[in-house]
């Protein structure tokens, strides 16, 4: 019986226009019928196999682990399972379109997480934006897997959503709009400061953007012990003369903006290092101009950057990179979040740790080794020596801060 | 990568001498690492590849889906998916071993569905018993799948929760404890009466056992015209004379018992034509002795059956059926759910009716055909046309009662 297909051939609605335009359209077509499937990975072909895999065989395997709890690790798919879980409130740049909307990208990043994790995910889409409710959800689905990747939910819940669903849980918990995007930037940006001859304390920084991104972002490079930071909104930048923050703004205020800038963002960006841009705005390439000489600019953007890369280098940027495929230095979540998850369920950690994200951004930075150069500041996300290498210094990392349970 | 493989090999326990049992057996070496895994159905090589199942091109799709909900049948793998949930309270017949323990079943039970149905089922173990929240747990995580397998849910919340989860979901809800085993008996019985030279209408039946199973096999045959039926509990014979019955089995005092039987089931059963076991008891030979000629035995308890089948035919049974795979006759759920969620997925349908249970069993009674004889009253579970013919008559009852949305 092959669903898969029968599910692929079959079409429900009318023919209208639009169902004849995505009829012809490539991307439908690839999508039709989902684009994940489970299947067995024991034989089951005799009654001897289904009296082993299923009644009566199985009972004495939950019997074993009722009586010792770890051997869930080893008897079912626990150890290597990551939900996908959304509840379709911020999904890709689209905005609220709802649980069943979001479906298809986490489908999409389940695929990613076995193709480059080697890590069974599932597609959980929540019909439940109460953040009460919605923590609780994910806690209660929690038992049959190793991870939860939180996906695509609106900021500032998300920040609560995931401190909280860790709090209560002791696998792995990772919201990868926030840390994914985090982690492949600071990578990202230890190369190009190495390439044009700085370190991270010698960079003056400004991040356009402060959603869930643009916190996160800002957050792990200050960690990572950056010169000087200054994150903007959409009303300009912040700063503690601003009476309009809510606590995760004036947090920043508080820790960076030692220079104190106060205007629009195209003032804090004279004479500035670094520009990270994780907003729909444009950003013009006189502004670009007066930014410090050899400038890196990641205009991360989705799908149009901030800036084209050929205006940004026209304009003195020495490194560029976006969040396209079709430039050189794509920032791209997948090379981070498959050897996060991969690392710390091998060593079955309880947490994600920051340690373990910025081993995790230092691994994937040393991956490019000897082929740094300005158009190579970051893996390709087909490199395939990305996920072990991020796996392996997330396990160690883990290890050594306490969190590992192998 | 190969996770799955490293997943077999990795043991995280000390050795003592239950690891080292555990390491000899067979059932165990079958279940380390887990049963299922989710795999991509697209290819994902290139950039291209790439761009095209996750971002950029995927916007569009869950675009189209924003704006018409019903395209996730068509674009994701809703339409082929079904959510196996439990929340542990009564696993097989271990009980409330909790979520954990429980997630072996679920596993078997995903790849049963994959190998019958072809469809694609993915354990859910919840960590929530509060009727209420468990009700809203499942109705939230639902938009992700097509389907709803309720599993090893102790009686009787379960009935309660599987009506509640319905009147919220226009997907189909299915308690397979209670109706897979409904409908494969009544299945087996229809074949049993027809094979004795009966009607059902003509036959008196005793059943051993009121949970989730035995009210729902005696509901089942009640509706599809049995003669008569009396249920006993661990009290004794279910009637209106007694003052501790639930309301369920008040109902059943009501509807059936016309006899009246009010003593043991030892007595109850003198004269009758049919036992169905659905109990942990033991039933002696001489009871089955003093049934009607020909009498129908179906002795379903696991791994034991009430009644071994030589004792059953040594005292004048002439149809045994068990729950083994190793005698005659095993009424076994897989002959039902597979089909069932596969026929009413099929036609979208948006519940699942009594009628489409009843056709499930008569098309399963069917399949015997000229086969018939005491030793084969149902198909063996690896009969290649059960579930398609199950399906075949669910889709076609659903479309018949206006359930069905294709």
């Amino acid at each position: 019986m092959t669903t898969q297909l029968e599910g692929r051939l079959m079409t429900a609605a009318p023919h209208t226009q639009a169902d004849r335009d995505r009829d012809v359209d490539p991307v439908f077509a690839l999508h039709r019928g989902g684009k994940v499937e489970v299947i067995s990975s024991v034989p089951l072909e005799t009654r001897e196999d289904l009296s082993m895999a299923y009644t009566p065989g199985v009972a004495k395997v939950c019997t074993a682990i009722a009586e010792q709890p770890s051997l869930v690790y080893d008897y079912t798919w626990k150890s290597h399972t990551v939900a996908v879980v959304t509840d379709g409130t911020a999904v890709l740049g689209l905005g609220d379109i709802g649980p069943e909307a979001a479906l298809p990208v986490m489908e999409g990043k389940a695929l990613l997480f076995k193709q480059f994790g080697g890590l069974d995910a599932v597609p959980i889409c929540l019909s439940v934006t109460d953040l009460d409710e919605l923590v609780e959800t994910i806690v209660r689905l929690a038992p049959a897997f190793g991870g939860i990747n939180l996906e695509d939910i609106s900021a500032p819940r998300c920040f609560e959503v995931e401190r909280r669903v860790q709090e209560r849980l002791d696998i792995p918990v990772f919201h990868d709009d926030q840390h994914g995007t985090a982690i492949v930037t600071l990578a990202a940006l230890r190369n190009a400061a190495k390439l044009t001859g700085r370190g991270l304390s010698d960079l003056r920084v400004v991040v356009s953007g402060a959603g869930a991104a643009g916190i996160a972002v800002s957050k792990m490079i200050l960690e990572a012990g950056i010169g000087d930071l200054a994150i903007a909104d959409s009303k300009g930048m912040v700063h503690l003369g601003r009476e309009d923050l809510n606590d995760e703004k004036r947090m920043f205020a508080q820790i960076s903006n030692r220079a104190k800038h106060s205007g629009s963002f195209v003032e804090a960006l004279r004479g500035a290092d670094v520009l990270v841009g994780l907003s729909s705005g444009t950003i013009p390439g006189e502004a670009v101009a007066t930014m410090a000489k050899n400038s890196i600019v990641f205009a991360m953007a989705n799908p149009e950057p901030e800036v084209h890369p050929d205006v940004a280098h026209a304009n003195g940027a020495c490194v560029v990179a976006t969040g396209r495929s079709d430039f050189p230095n794509q920032i791209n979540n997948v090379l981070a979040f498959p050897g996060v998850f991969k690392g710390a369920m091998d060593v079955r950690a309880t947490r994600v740790t920051e340690g373990m994200k910025t081993a995790a951004a230092f691994a994937l930075a040393d991956v490019v080794g000897d082929d740094l150069a300005p158009e190579c500041v970051i893996p390709s996300v087909f490199d395939e020596r990305v996920a072990p290498a991020v796996a392996k210094a997330v396990a160690a990392a883990a290890r050594a801060e306490g969190v590992a349970q192998l």
